[in-house]
């Protein structure tokens, strides 16, 4: 990253250059939701970045917090002083300089997850995106300019959400962690009574299952129990990519008239495109396309319809754009994924979201599951949306109280919370819990 | 469009909206240079877009000035006032609601013309695009921020240009407009002086022959002979589609040792894949593909290896830059196309190039041809290149003295150069030039 040497009289923003970087890791708690790899801890890292520029603005950003994320943050932190504020492309150019690979990833590893193959190019990106936000939002506040309009402007006035709904238990497994009276929900009607609630509390209009927790059958009567009691409305399912392709078309012709998209259904490209191949369901993947070497293959064999975007994968919301428009050009969906995450990366998301055209289904967020906030005022979804914020950057004030505390609980744990690990948290409930090899039905 | 409506405390920038819009048409002294279609005329026509803000602030921008143009211009700029300027994307939207199609346009119209296929849309894209700068400089004026601040920051800190050849009369047939001292080249010793007064004069290290205009076998000998005069230099030949597949073909196997990439040797996407599918020689493309719907056949058929930008055509520089994360999912290089242009348009192009990482070879500029402008200080290519600047906005001042110059010989003029037509012009000094059919060779 190159250091602009400024000429002429540039204006306060202009003149912004980076002056430290806090970054605080943080665990939050997170309810005993069901995946096909196993069950959120009872409490999950995540790292809250803050940018200081030279004139003591603060922008704030927030990502992923297990260890191998840390150690990229720490050098990247390191070396942004001095640099300008506003030079977002260079945090690409700097954080390959400083980054490194991380020790315990190379990039044929595949570490399974949930994200797809895990690559040091996909961390780094991760990275980077709090970096990004951080930056945006410092940039925003120094100039007065909300972060949508630092992006281009926002083409709408509130980002459309869907409901996130989980197979789950009421309690963590050994009664660890914060309880938080959702109660179970393990069959149809447990969903069902799961996403009333949702829509009650918060008017979502559409639905995604999280699947790929029970065969087959059993996610397919809850879909249909969800289409009978919310007739009409868009329903998703997503197994992150659990089945196999003989599998992922029999549900697609089970579900074919309710499905608004089925969401990876079956891992790699190579199984998306010979399920998109067999039915007329858009596939959805934020598993088989999350980088962009990935984008052209998927597109050319028509192996998704639908990308779910994330900026923590994508490398932050101009990136998010620029995958948006790459979709727009090749007629592909967009929509946008979610991992657990706190108000300040769903500002930034709405904040991205309002400055895409071809937003083209209600983003997906795990935000109503999260009982703790970093930020003083939660968002509040009104109608299954949130408002586009015009306040200066993100529009969301950082609660140190709240900050320091969950900081406390990151510096008192043993360790045992500090990676994410949904497999090792279900072997708390079933000891002889594996991660399930794919194709698992 | 929709109006921010501020809550909380914006700053400044924040709160800036557009106040004013002002349209100079003016005309600028062009030297003789020819092409497939013709000779360029004495005068040629240019809209310098002012954008005043509710704080005072002026950002410039610059677009075609042909009728059609303005007639789009007109009902954008009244539009406009009390928008935010920040919002670029909002732009897109009140154009297509106020701005309509020009009455002697439509769709499926094909007015040849050195630009492809000419739609109601490429106008409008090219008239956004010049309200679309106005406003990135206001806005950094505003903020202390140089647009490419605004644009995510500059990866680089000079922009290689390449030297601009083409073959000329020494003056404009009937001795009308302007005498610019430069001298016939009409063969291939006159190309090579020319590329020679260039490279002395600016430092190109490439050339680029604008070629089309005599039969090819003339024009192989011209690029020989620079191949001769400037060893390993690259080197590029763009007949603007004047050729026919096979005639393609032939030139690039004459070729292939000595050019960078050969640009739209044939028109049509059809027959550019054809000619792709024989050649190993890289084909670039400003005719094929110069609107976002024309990318995914070219891509998916590999017709075309190189896109040549230009942000008047693709609607500004945030469409440029998503224009670039395209071609680099796609593997596709980048380079950049001109147009007779000021020195606005050359700020402007100067920035985003300077943001764009893919950005593969030295850019087009028709700038050296020039011996007017708008700005009070001439952009200077040093060993090929321009310097980034660093100073709020686009860096460049305007020279109101000059602008009202130029605008009284529009004013003035009886309505003979007020459309830019390169085969009327041709007529002067042959009368009985018609449009080139193609394939012309």
């Amino acid at each position: 990253m190159k250091t602009a040497s400024s000429s002429g009289s540039p204006g306060p923003a202009g003149a912004l250059s980076v002056a430290e970087v806090r970054l605080t890791p943080i665990l939050i708690a997170d309810p005993p939701l069901l995946n096909t790899q196993g069950v959120h801890q009872p409490y999950t890292p995540r790292l809250i970045i803050e940018v200081v520029t030279s004139d003591g603005t603060i922008g704030v950003g927030e990502t992923y917090g297990d260890t191998r994320y840390l150690d990229l943050a720490a050098p990247l932190a390191k070396a942004l002083p001095g640099h300008p504020v506003s030079d977002l492309n260079g945090l690409f150019t700097l954080a390959e300089q400083v980054c490194g690979a991380p020790a315990e990833v190379s990039d044929s590893v595949d570490v399974g997850g949930l994200r797809g193959v895990q690559t040091a190019d996909k961390l780094r990106l991760s990275v980077i995106s709090g970096f990004e936000v951080a930056c945006l939002d410092a940039l925003g506040k120094a100039t007065g300019l909300p972060v949508h309009a630092l992006l281009g402007g926002k083409v709408r006035d509130a980002v459309d959400y869907s409901a996130y709904l989980f197979y789950r238990y009421a309690e963590h497994p050994q009664g660890q962690g914060e309880s938080d009276g959702w109660g179970a929900a393990l069959d149809p009607a447990g969903v069902v009574a799961q996403a009333r609630r949702f829509a009650d509390r918060y008017g979502f209009g559409s639905f995604k299952l999280k699947g790929g927790v029970f065969p087959p059958e059993q996610e397919i009567a809850a879909i249909r129990a969800l289409a009978a009691a919310f007739p009409g409305r868009p329903l998703r399912l997503d197994p992150n990519g659990a089945w196999s392709v003989e599998t992922s078309l029999a549900v697609a012709r089970e579900l074919a008239d309710v499905l608004e998209y089925l969401e990876d259904p079956a891992s790699t490209t190579e199984r998306m495109a010979q399920v998109a191949a067999g039915t007329q369901v858009p596939l959805a993947t934020n598993m088989c396309v999350t980088t962009v070497p990935e984008i052209e293959e998927a597109f050319r064999r028509g192996a998704v319809q639908v990308v779910l975007s994330d900026h923590h994968y994508w490398g932050g919301l101009r990136r998010t754009q620029q995958l948006a428009a790459i979709c727009r050009a090749f007629g592909v969906g967009l929509s946008m994924h979610s991992n657990t995450h706190l108000g300040i990366s769903l500002a930034a998301m709405t904040h991205v979201a309002a400055t895409v055209p071809n937003l083209d289904y209600a983003c997906d967020s795990h935000y109503p599951w999260q009982t703790e906030d970093v930020i003083t005022e939660r968002h509040v979804f009104t109608g299954g949306a949130l408002t586009v914020s015009d306040r200066p950057g993100l529009g969301v004030e950082l609660d140190r109280e709240a900050l320091r505390a969950l900081h406390r609980r990151w510096l008192d744990d043993d360790g045992s919370m500090r990676e994410r690990d949904d497999a090792a948290a279900m072997r708390k409930a079933d000891p002889d819990w594996r991660t399930p090899q794919v194709p698992r039905w």
